[in-house]
């Protein structure tokens, strides 16, 4: 199996968890009062807008990971599907935190449950960069040794703030939508990453974002 | 990420919202008079054949306006995020737009909100083009200075073009469905786009649409 | 816009398509009787695999049409855009198809829908082909004028056939099924275009299916 | 039709259906008693996991296959949509295992049906397999003679497996799906292709997992 195939399938399956999230927003119930039915599902609309950033957000990452990795093997093809598997997942809880937000009941048990899925997504992130990283495995020569560890520290710290997140889900349901928000606008920014990037790109000219 | 890479994730998504749309057609509630019922859906089919017109010919536009583009960055990428949010959301207003005419319920309010959707997807293509062509950003030389201009003036006319049609909705909803379609129409003929391509064709001689 | 792009986008609709198609499969009422659930459902299942059929082999002569296509223009993009709607709606119809068959009521309408969707299709195909070889505007060279017109009578004998289809289906629900999967049959085998294929290959020696 | 083609197809559809299965997890009935519900839906996740890994580990495989193939031909484009036609087909029998578990009622038809459909999908890989590698009709020069034979021989016996994990699911649909997940985790290692694929990296030294 190639990197590129790789990275095509995984683009695929971004683009369509990405796209099915729309599936998720519930139907209006009538449509006598249809500009309340639709203001009620204010919920629906900001889960719909975070998770379509978060997946967004990890494909952007998924990239940038991928081009430091010289090639690839099938344990990290399998962790990879790992990783999907908690991606494509993601439309489920996300549907039900905005129902859950809209009827005011179960908002708690729904927001631990979306927080619990980006926390074991943060675990398959965790272990696919420890899986490449450890001892340099997948890494291209260029990616210096001194960025491996801070990624690897940050990988670290990111998983324990998810975990965190599922702590406040349980006490306050928005505030949790809100933190996930948060991380993706930080990842989305990913000062580590594109210091990497820059710190690679001398001896690895590719056309990067 | 390479120019190529975006490309393909945005086509992916293209691709999925388009023919997702099938599922927002409303299933008939019996089956003794199905002749009726699929007659009575006409405004469902309507949506669908509009919003699929809309999203093939973004996905057209979304090819011209990258190819004048030399390389991407991080911004762009984010943009172009935020617009693929607004495409992947269409299915969500199509449904709506189609039931509400067929129910003769909520008709307005299906209406602003559909055409308030292509309205912020029109912000979304407007400020994508700014980032890129200011101070040529992201512009291959070859593209012309007049054109530039002349294309950031059709970009913003379109808007507010837009956001118009959000006023026509409130009053008469099939009619802001007919102009949903004939924008789609003029940008399928997109006279502007065609003459840039054909201008900075001497240039760049790759073969085009 | 290049031909590899217009004929990935295609791709990617035709998978889509066909993938979606299980989502038309009634889900079982009840678990009780599941048995028996399952096996009513034996029209819903009959048409998924024609529908499924009929796409994969549509697929495969996109294929091979394109392969004679030297380069594309902005008409025939939107030609194929016209193409794919009709592709992207099949699932609509089968839904229905099978759901009513599964019901023993509104068989006919269904399967006049079923089968009007087919031949706007087969309208869409011919369209496609006149567009594309009238005074050989997009076709390769090599590609043997006496082919070109077998080929446009194929295709509007093809048409005829579909709309003949759609008679049968007044008549014979259950018939105009097995009409549909006999069609696909035909053109998976494809006489005319193996032998145009096999005819162009000399000079044009790519690798074909 | 190239090789690359009818590969990039296949992975769409692999993507896709993988994607769709989060489709198939049942919707809480009500939100008062969330936690609850979401622990009841157990079987459902453990289907949609079991489904998942089934599919990643068929594109995977399916890779490795294709990788021996120096060509292909009409029929093998044919055989390959059968084999597609039943992983497409996967999230129905997924969705009804997981609630078919979950109501406590029609588990052993739901298992049968799901082992049912592994069967005739293992049914699909032999028929594939033997075709493309009957008289080496498409393999590579490089495939050893030897890893031929043993490729037959390993399918054969897989798909008696699967025809006996269809007498298991009449007796226990717990076990039925515990068989299925073992049989995914011995696919993933998959010593057998393996092997293959390391003696004939000689000769073909294309990067591989």
């Amino acid at each position: 199996m190639s990197k590129s195939r790789l990275e095509a399938f995984s683009d695929g399956i971004f683009a369509i968890a990405i796209t099915l999230l729309v599936l998720t927003v519930a139907q209006p119930g009538n449509y006598h009062h249809l500009a309340n039915q639709l203001a009620d599902r204010w919920p629906g609309f900001a889960a719909y807008v975070v998770s379509f950033a978060v997946i967004g957000i990890m494909w952007l990452n998924h990239h940038s990971i991928f081009s430091h990795f010289a090639h690839i093997d099938r344990g990290l093809v399998l962790l990879n599907l790992l990783l999907l598997l908690t991606i494509a997942f993601l439309p489920y809880p996300t549907g039900i935190f905005g129902q859950a937000l809209r009827e005011g009941s179960g908002t708690e048990v729904a927001a631990v449950f979306y927080s619990a899925t980006m926390a074991v997504n943060a675990f398959a992130w965790s272990a696919l960069w420890l899986y490449a990283s450890a001892r340099r495995r997948l890494l291209v020569d260029s990616f210096p040794e001194s960025q491996r560890r801070m990624a690897t520290i940050s990988f670290t710290i990111g998983t324990f703030a998810y975990v965190l997140a599922v702590g406040v889900a349980f006490v306050s349901p928005v505030s949790s939508l809100v933190i996930q928000a948060v991380f993706a606008v930080y990842y989305a920014l990913d000062p580590v990453g594109r210091q990497v990037a820059k710190s690679s790109a001398a001896t690895e000219p590719v056309e990067r974002a």
